[in-house]
């Protein structure tokens, strides 16, 4: 492969490295320009797997997870657009990431297996996402993404897709740096995929996942259920 | 599966949670009684799947890498008969654990994927160790463990296996908590699996990841490479 070809793959599938700390990639954000831009100003990944995945993860997924899925895409997107523009090239890597990133809990797979749900979900990405025509390379940097989305920390790097999907579920999941999106994008998001009570739905997944495999991954979070419980941001649309 | 096969399968496969504090785990643990045994006295587990992973890894890996897996394999039985006699049950899980967990860093392994080492190596261990005839529990348990065994941490839990991977491997690796192993077993395991340098030669493998993969979870550990060559407590056996 040319050293041009490598990369325009690497751009396109997210394998930059970026600092995981959220410190220091939001250092040069502007806190007073929150993201504001309507679901119909962002378009929705075009290609054959997109749509592929995207249906897989409709019927697999209960309703409440789907929409909160959709809603880390368009969070993800609109903060592409407003303050990383430079990551616009990996957006379809970023919303099949996205798609599969809780695949590991529904009923049927969270009690399938005993590996934390980020490891057996990005392992589960990683061989559909090849099935269903993705390449290697952007099949490996999905799974790489959804093993590591809960594996928030000041130290070393991560892939952009990786940090990207940090950002966008912990803006849904527990509110958090409130100033990336304004509310009026957040009306528009929830208003296209409502969370219908994502909040507790979500806090009592955590708990499943604590109460099967209390030795996951999961519990490096400290008291993530109750921090979840405690998202403010969110209350208005939940 | 009634509860009592349940529970033995969890005992035999090192699914029990512990804590993932290094300072938790060893809490209890009597500075003063360093593990003094020889090699001659650890029996290494005589099953079909323990030969056969052995034979893989003796195959796949370079010598030191071999060499520093076998050793493991003994540093950390001898933690768990002097320190942890209550692990004794998933010894021939912990074998499969250490013959594979550095199987990403081989040269084909590393430059064959863009994922992080452990969770490729995790992977290969899940399906490899199914196919050679492990039970789906015993592999995935190898499989998490491997996946975690650079995540060291103080939040949290973690499997048995995956602390007992991480001590054994910092301790190789790092000369971390030197005193939970008498100088004479470090003596006897070094003579039987000598290190050839593998001071140089692990710092040398981090730093071809990082340079493969800047995004990397090897990164979370900041200035790994220059902690193992700053090891102290192995320079007599290097």
């Amino acid at each position: 492969m040319s050293d041009s070809t490598k990369n325009q793959e690497l751009a396109k599938d997210g394998w930059t490295a970026v600092p995981r700390a959220q410190s220091k990639i939001l250092a040069n954000v502007d806190k007073n320009k929150p993201a504001k831009i309507s679901v119909d100003n962002i378009k929705l990944p075009n290609s054959d797997i997109a749509r592929k995945t995207q249906a897989y993860a409709k019927k697999e997924l209960p309703e409440k997870t789907y929409n909160h899925s959709m809603r880390v895409y368009y969070y993800g997107a609109a903060i592409v657009k407003y303050h990383f523009p430079e990551f616009e090239s990996f957006l379809e890597t970023y919303f099949l990431t996205c798609m599969l990133h809780d695949i590991g809990t529904t009923e049927t797979n969270i009690n399938a297996t005993r590996l934390s749900f980020e490891f057996s979900g990005g392992f589960l990405a990683l061989n559909l996402l090849q099935q269903l025509g993705a390449s290697k390379s952007q099949a490996e940097s999905v799974c790489e993404a959804i093993i590591r989305h809960q594996d928030l920390g000041d130290s070393g790097n991560i892939t952009s897709v990786g940090q990207l999907v940090q950002l966008a579920t912990v803006f849904d999941n527990v509110g958090m740096n409130p100033t990336l999106i304004d509310k009026s994008t957040i009306d528009s998001v929830t208003e296209a995929y409502p969370r219908n009570k994502w909040t507790s739905c979500f806090a009592a997944t955590i708990r499943e996942e604590l109460a099967l495999k209390p030795w996951s991954h999961t519990t490096a979070i400290d008291g993530f259920a109750e921090m979840v419980e405690a998202n403010v941001l969110m209350e208005p649309w939940d």
